[in-house]
């Protein structure tokens, strides 16, 4: 399963409809020869695509939509700089990490100068699965422990391990028993007014479960914006009591930046820079390569020790390869180049700013939040604070009709996830906000 | 750890060995700067690589490396075919498979022509590590049993899960309790006339002993060439017994087929086609892309089904996107377009015969074997077949002095893995024929 549990739910394709455009059935037909059970498409009715650009993707009939979903083509989609690093690369050498090769070397340099003091060595992987396995395995093998706590609707990766600790991707949100689940810091609909301290006693809470079972506490794992929880960025600092009860307990923080990471979030690099709490491992994955597949972890030295001593060490075949090297220094290039943060929180500020001016009374829209360019939206039955999960599932194929992709999240799929490249500018937040009102008024009481 | 266990213990760089070249010394200050504890490399000298192109890879200086171990670039270093075909694709569209994108079906459908009919479904994955994990939890969702055989020098990945069933990864070669090893068809030393009947009777003695403690059989996970115990390849049909031991009580067969996979052993496009064997999951990935990151599963449908039913089915962020795609038809063109398979099979057969002059009385070659262009040479004490992994490293360092490059495998380290790209032609043969005479000729009594 995946990050899109609840999209799946609200928004997956009815493959029992009837499809009647023909091209389109055709490769349906195609898709469900060879990827069989597993193939999972959006929308009640697919999209045959074609080709991107910036923040648009265009089907096979030339009609393009706005992308505020993909969150994984960062620099935007077909970015020239990523196809000419990584074509220029394989015309050279694509290798593995066992040889010494400057160009791994000067992009490990490079993403590790983004992190605070301390967290001084990278292992390159290729999944945020990947990333987040490894991290797991770190922590057990630094604290000793193997307690583990997670937000109630967390998803960490589709492996056995991180689907273990990725509740948000089974009905019935259950863990195994090393695992507790703390509910996130929602302020909307619950009306508390100190989120990151019940956040934080409920961590507490967790910890000392988790040493009354005998398993103690091995790591707290977060993704720093709750991408799957409802998208909770505010207060500042919210993050803190949570952080420091578990170090504290000698457990460790890792800040799961999959899908926050990279400058999405405006202020700063990671979801967590807003929160002034320093991870003891940071994972990192989706926009690290602009959609060239690329991951990884972050960490003290002395952990990264301990976890070697422990297995022996570790290796990746693909991991750390020199494409996927030039293909993260183009990342970091362009993010810094075109300005990409800078924009993310000034286009985020207008987008939410946008979004709040069809807020108000009768409108489905109760509430946006979020950090630079990843928005939530919760849509609300009109006058109430009640999520209506329908109502998000109507917004999100009316948008779709009209050329905009979104997504859903929370655990009623009633939170509009939105997430544009980070070069997304004022004509698309204009076309996304003029549909957001056509869906939303009909719906509005 | 790694396919390479044994290299790390034979011929890994000495972490504590004086570097006097000033270039090589700056370049591994900097690697241990960023890599900390998770730097393997390769040769008591490491190598600053700078490019490469068909079997050969060169270093900063300028000197050349004739590559007989790489077995990611299986039709050759830096192919302009992979270069361009992700070039082109990368300035078009990067995705994800919950959009309908044709290239991706195209590559589904030429990728799944390769197997077997009723090995009807592909899952797209990055990792070989992931395709192994996604194997596993397949089998147990479609038996509802946990056990799993593997030999003991198994080597099927680098995640938690897939490192619990490599034993190959460990000092201790422990397993978990549902874990059951087997010794490979070895036959060399033990003069075993009937290695699959052996290695079939193994297998039904484990299937027998999880059944006893409660686990049943769920999967026997075998790389079709024994890379990391050692190669074995012979006699064909090697594996019927331990197969159908296995089928017969139930279980799935998967053939990994990460490291033999896509032509390389000559006669097929995988290892087990030479054994008159179906598996029931093939896992697949190093060569797939010839170093792009991709990897896949292949099953029957029913299978397929009942792992998305028990999990509420299956994504992956990276996994398929139309880039691999584009990498992986521009293989599979260039696997057909070139020959290689024919070249595989014509050119192991040449190594084999040369390697087979060099072996005789008072050589440290005691034996060759292996399928197309995966051969394993055994290193012995001369006039016995006592194996000598001191030796091994001598001839692994020696070659490498003389600008050839090749691995060791095995549970003495004393077995050369050669696996040169497809495209390896008489002139390399002769090359990498001369050096190895030249490096045995002081090892011989």
């Amino acid at each position: 399963m995946s990050e899109i549990s609840e999209v799946i739910d609200l928004n997956r394709f009815d493959e029992t409809a009837v499809v009647e455009d023909p091209g389109l059935a055709a490769a349906l037909a195609r898709r469900r020869a060879s990827f069989g059970a597993a193939s999972v498409l959006f929308y009640d009715r697919p999209i045959h695509m074609a080709r991107a650009s910036g923040a648009w993707m265009y089907d096979v009939d030339g009609r393009g939509y706005l992308d505020l979903y993909n969150n994984v083509p960062c620099i935007g989609h077909s970015h020239p700089a990523v196809a000419e690093a990584i074509a220029r690369q394989a015309g050279i050498l694509n290798t593995n990490t066992r040889y010494l090769v400057d160009i791994v070397h000067d992009y490990a340099e490079r993403l590790l100068a983004e992190f605070p003091a301390g967290l001084d060595n990278v292992v390159l992987t290729c999944t945020g699965s990947e990333s987040n396995d490894l991290a797991l395995r770190m922590a057990e093998a630094f604290t000793g422990r193997r307690g583990v706590i997670v937000t109630e609707l967390a998803y960490h990766g589709n492996s056995s391990s991180t689907t273990a600790i990725s509740p948000g991707s089974r009905a019935d949100r259950s863990v195994p028993a090393h695992v507790r689940t703390v509910p996130p810091p929602e302020a909307f609909r619950s009306g508390d007014a100190d989120p990151g301290a019940s956040f934080g006693a409920a961590v507490q809470a967790a910890i000392d479960d988790l040493g009354r079972a005998g398993f103690g506490i091995s790591a707290l794992i977060i993704d720093t914006i709750f991408s799957s929880d409802g998208v909770y960025a505010a207060p500042e600092g919210l993050l803190v009591p949570a952080v420091e009860a578990v170090q504290a307990a000698g457990g460790l923080f890792i800040a799961d930046e999959v899908q926050p990471g990279f400058g999405r979030t405006g202020q700063s690099m990671w979801g967590f820079g807003a929160h002034g709490v320093t991870p003891d491992i940071v994972t990192m994955g989706k926009p690290m390569g602009n959609g060239f597949p690329m991951s990884g972890a972050v960490t003290r030295p002395e952990i990264l020790t301990a976890f070697c001593a422990r297995n022996a060490g570790y290796f990746n075949t693909f991991g750390g390869n020199p494409l996927a090297a030039a293909a993260g220094l183009a990342v970091l290039d362009t993010l810094k180049g075109e300005g990409l943060l800078a924009n993310a929180s000034a286009m985020g500020a207008h987008l939410r700013e946008g979004v709040r001016g069809l807020c108000g009374e009768g409108s489905v829209i109760g509430d946006v939040r979020g950090a630079g360019l990843f928005l939530g939206v919760e849509i609300s039955r009109p006058g109430t604070r009640e999520p209506d999960g329908a109502a998000a599932r109507a917004v999100i194929n009316g948008l779709r009709e009209r050329g905009v992709m979104v997504g859903a999240t929370g655990p009623f799929g009633n939170v509009l996830k939105v997430r544009p490249p980070l070069c997304f500018n004022r004509d698309d937040a204009a076309a996304f906000l003029t549909a957001l009102a056509e869906v939303c008024v009909p719906l509005a009481r």
